[in-house]
């Protein structure tokens, strides 16, 4: 198992060349809720996320192992693409991204503006095999969740948290997908003495929820359809839920929530969150709301690249006008 | 003439309750314009916008000088309304703000969320009237821009820019409105040894422009349309203009750079601005576009406060498909 002391090691690794992202806080959301939220906004990431911890931390360590390639491999539309994108540039290497042909042209355009080659596949099953095909010819293969050093990087995100304040966190909160982030949140906050760890996902795309119920991995048979497209992954491996099933437990959000939570977010916080980022704050809010005490809590918010179309989808009601910040809790 | 030490002494004032902003850069941006670009963001700073700076400044320079009174007041419906609530709150006094009554509930309920008092009244004329009344009967008025102590305030962003990198810069941009921000900036910029200042408004709120051109103030006679509503007011003062005519000159934009910039500048830098905030980064990218050589510019993103009807407006077009980061500069 992994330990604090391999995300310090990361954490040490990536420093130099990432972006310590702010902690953020609000005295307006403090006061309505009676709590005290703390936002690590990935956003605000190298690559607008915090895939670019993990990326980074793979390829530096996999230099010092002397097994980085000239070609790194992935297998992405998302965050992870434009991560390992971003970070092959950085080192120096190539980076070759196999996307299913249905990606977005923005999507596709920020991964290339890294300079990365692009293969485009009729589905993620035909994506998945070609790039096991060149891994197997030797290639650096950088999955998106399943792999130590990728969790230890994600990691490095809860230990910066807790280095930027002299408060303590009772609990911490981080989007779960295939468990990456949670799994490195999990080993840095139990470490660090925060008591409470949970991972929140969209309703529609509850498989982590349906596997910490039921002790072991539940996979999702298609995607699942949900406005937080950075967790649509259909199952965590045996080494993300290793560390998921020691959580406190999975929260699950509607999007409908998520939609609120990233509205009032965006206009009180002034940063770009993506949907996916907004369930982590959906998930401290409801938790907290069933406290006795107010509570500390630190919120990961993953990312923020969004596309227009799911900008209109967040945006598609005002939920600034019609929920007061005062019934927000209330109303996740 | 105010100094750079006047906007020293006002950066060490209210340094200890401000944010320091961050200064964003973006490789896709620089690679895309050949230039390179620094984002002050305000947008993240307390409140929302650059004004918390000059609204503190003020007050506390007002404790020092013995002439705090247990209430302030102001006259606004913007951002200067919750920096001078934000202030006041925090320095135990009571802030009376006077707002027309056509002022949006959002940007209320942001004000009254401070703790503030909220006065409507029927016109612009009559608020300022009232306020006048008041101010003779001893109670401190805070103006938006026409006073020494807000000027210094603002100034502070420049200053502590500069203070973030080690980089120079050849220019520096700032949305102008009353005057106060690139007054501040302007005295900074020379002192700094920043070659060239520039102010930048929208092409239908132009009367900076105009003075700039004509040699004196001239003023407008109505609310101008413009979807940059931090900057409609219809003309400086002599003691902005005063700055302002030294500066190198005034850049005009159109709203729909401002929105294209809008959407490009919330895509890439993560943060929320308002279209104000966007006129600095159209008159940088069209000035350098004119430079034989590559520049290196500051460019003051003044705020993030935005109610879902100009959010709206901002993104009744898709410009991130329609126009690649490469055609940007051109088009505006």
């Amino acid at each position: 198992m992994l330990t604090l002391s391999d995300i310090e090691r990361a954490a040490a690794r990536i420093k130099p060349h990432l972006r310590e992202t702010p902690l953020l806080t609000s005295s307006k959301i403090d006061d309505a809720f009676g709590h005290r939220f703390f936002f690590k906004v990935e956003a605000l990431q190298k690559a607008g996320a915090f895939k670019a911890r993990g990326a980074l931390n793979t390829l530096l360590w996999a230099q010092e192992n002397k097994c980085l390639t000239p070609t790194v491999l992935a297998v992405s539309s998302g965050n992870h693409a434009q991560a390992v994108a971003w970070a092959a540039k950085l080192m120096g290497v190539k980076a070759r991204i196999f996307m299913t042909k249905t990606v977005s042209k923005i999507k596709m355009a920020a991964t290339q503006a890294y300079g990365a080659e692009i293969i485009l596949t009729e589905s993620r099953q035909a994506a998945e095999a070609a790039v096991r095909e060149e891994a197997k010819a030797g290639l650096l293969f950088v999955p998106p969740y399943d792999h130590d050093q990728v969790i230890c990087g994600q990691g490095t995100a809860c230990l910066e948290a807790t280095r930027q304040t002299t408060k303590n966190f009772d609990a911490v909160f981080a989007p779960i997908g295939g468990g990456g982030l949670l799994s490195g949140t999990f080993i840095a906050a139990k470490a660090l003495g925060i008591a409470h760890v949970f991972g929140v996902e969209p309703l529609p795309a509850n498989d982590a929820a349906q596997s910490f119920r039921k002790g072991s991995i539940v996979a999702l048979d298609t995607l699942p359809d949900t406005i937080c497209d950075g967790v649509q992954t259909l199952s965590m491996s045996e080494r993300t839920f290793s560390y998921v099933k020691q959580c406190n437990g999975i929260i699950e959000a509607s999007d409908e929530s998520v939609c609120k939570a990233t509205q009032w977010l965006t206009h009180l916080l002034k940063v770009t969150i993506e949907p996916t980022s907004s369930l982590a704050f959906v998930g401290a809010a409801s938790w907290a709301k069933a406290q006795t005490s107010p509570q500390s809590m630190l919120v990961i918010l993953s990312g923020g690249n969004m596309d227009f179309a799911k900008r209109k989808l967040v945006y598609q009601r005002d939920w600034i006008e019609s929920v007061c910040l005062a019934d927000l809790a209330k109303s996740f």
